[in-house]
């Protein structure tokens, strides 16, 4: 077997010694292992925006790889503690709604709910769970546990309600759903969905009280300070200021009503 | 021997070039090293942070882990570099008390201060003794290098001065040691000195002109915005407000008192 | 073959998801690559800061490291992408200037520009080559596959214009050209031509309306909050305020004039 990669997000800031902690865990068990971090930067027990950052790139990890994700306001609480398998991916996260992004089209192939003590560090700090329970469990599976050993089957995971993108004849109505670092407004809008645009006609995008015609392929396809839209790297369509932040200069963000009618 | 872990804690900002720097030189000695990022965010020159880090953190780490900490405002000056050997963990850092928190109850096994050049970078910068020194020193340790080779062996490292704990007949007064990324603020009363506490009584806890009542086992034992004492999962008295900051909402920070009473 | 390292440079942030996905390609072609992150705070777009980054640190890797630079303002235009092979080091990047103050006193050994799709991701995001193009084709450089391969072999790469330092008789004017985490003014002076100063003559430096005397050799040469120039661990003069931040007393950045008389 090839070197298996384990990766981590939390809500714990970047440079947090509990991130240190559960790194020092994992290495403890597998020295092997290689670790990646996905962020820390998740703002402090925003479920939400943690799960999209998941959907987003756990997919893009090798096979086996085993995704670790750590924003956990519940800890200690009667909240469960889920493995998950789906596609060809392992996860570990309190069963909080983190993982739901990722289910929204598709089945999770195995749910297990953590029950098996013999596979967490002992005492168990209940304020810790991701470096005494989620950390030693990660590294136990990249050495080749079976999950089922881990604890009880389940049949679901807790799921968030996810804002729906509403397609009818003339207009698309959709949302903003995150920012990334360079301003870039990301919708829930998917390529999919816009392939109900009928071809040749210019499209009308509003953003609150802001307003572009036309999706375009890239962001130099547009003379800078343009407020232009596009299909971003994620397959959604996104709205930029070319060459600045169009959050910072829309004054949108997450939860912001995107349109587009023709 | 198994791959080597070297972790690296430095006040160098992360994303700074001289961490990369570091990482490079440690790779082209050792390019099988495991490097784990422990914090780069010690705020400028604070020694007595990054003491208390390593030391929450070391111990998490597999056997014979190289940890390097560079917080060293005496750069190119007489303090000495040392190595120190304590429980299976191997410690690199400038002889300035940034060990110290490390040894207040445990004694080093080998203290070797860094005397033999062959062993350095050449030319050693000298204001970046972190690349040049403790960099290359590390990597070899972690190619099985006797650290005894290192120098010249020593009896003692500087220690700072950490505030104690004052435990008395109905009162136990200590203080306010770091604050995490959530804005709990962490004590310096540990689990063995809140033992003092008789059982079944309640507590009175006071932190600056803020109070509250009992000690509590996890943030969901009391509703949002509560202010809650709890033991963390460092084994500390720590101050939390359910799903918020403490140190924003109270004001409050490193080196504010805290005292228990009962 | 030893561990391959792979290192990242982009303008993504720390903690971004852009980043997380670059990795996840890499790692899915080769899980025995050793990534190591450069920087990710490069500020968006900021091509200059990232070159003088590069330049710094790339260097202290091992042989035969590829370094991945994404910086890419133009990204989805018909700015090209290149291959080019420099030292003992491989650099994959935008041609936008991006390795051009690698190149200020040496010449690539080999330049490819990236024709070869087959190399890469399908189908490639119009906005994110990083992910697309780059990453997979670091990977396949770490696995063997020979940088010919790649492309359409080149004679030269875009060059950035760098201020010259003017060397006179009694005089040498050169400029701030990075600041620090600690504040520390880094110019673009280097040890060299700082070697045009008689010995033992008493050298007056301005920085600005700032001026201080002599060149000392470390930070712990002045007392506390005392202007200071030396030559850094970079080889290039600086300016510091000993125990505090330069950049913030003096009020000083990257292009400030900094001039020595003597």
């Amino acid at each position: 077997m090839s070197r298996r990669v384990i990766t981590l997000t939390t809500d714990f800031g970047h440079g947090s010694a509990y991130v240190a902690a559960m790194k020092g865990v994992i290495l403890s068990i597998n020295p092997e292992a290689a670790l990646v971090d996905i962020s820390h930067d998740i703002p402090p027990q925003d479920i939400r925006r943690a799960a999209l950052v998941l959907a987003d790139v756990c997919d893009r990890f090798p096979a086996e790889t085993i995704h670790v994700a750590v924003v956990d306001p519940g800890v200690g609480s009667a909240r469960r503690i889920i493995y998950m398998h789906l596609g060809t991916q392992h996860y570990i996260a309190p069963d909080n709604g983190l993982l739901s992004a990722l289910v929204v089209r598709r089945t999770p192939t195995k749910i297990v709910e953590l029950a098996e003590p013999s596979f967490w560090l002992e005492p168990v700090s209940p304020t810790f769970h991701g470096r005494d329970v989620m950390a030693p469990v990660a590294a136990r599976l990249s050495l080749g546990l079976d999950p089922e050993r881990l604890g009880v089957r389940r049949d679901e995971i807790v799921r968030l309600v996810w804002p729906e993108v509403k397609v009818s004849d003339r207009r698309i109505a959709g949302m903003v759903q995150s920012v990334d670092s360079f301003g870039n407004l990301i919708t829930n809008i998917t390529a999919e969905e816009l392939a109900a645009i009928p071809a040749g006609i210019e499209v009308h995008v509003r953003c609150g009280e802001h307003e572009t015609f036309g999706i375009f392929r890239t962001y130099s396809d547009q003379p800078p300070m343009t407020l232009i839209a596009l299909v971003g790297s994620s397959g959604r369509l996104e709205l930029a200021i070319v060459d600045d932040s169009a959050a910072a200069m829309l004054g949108e963000s997450a939860g912001s009503e995107v349109t587009l009618s023709w």
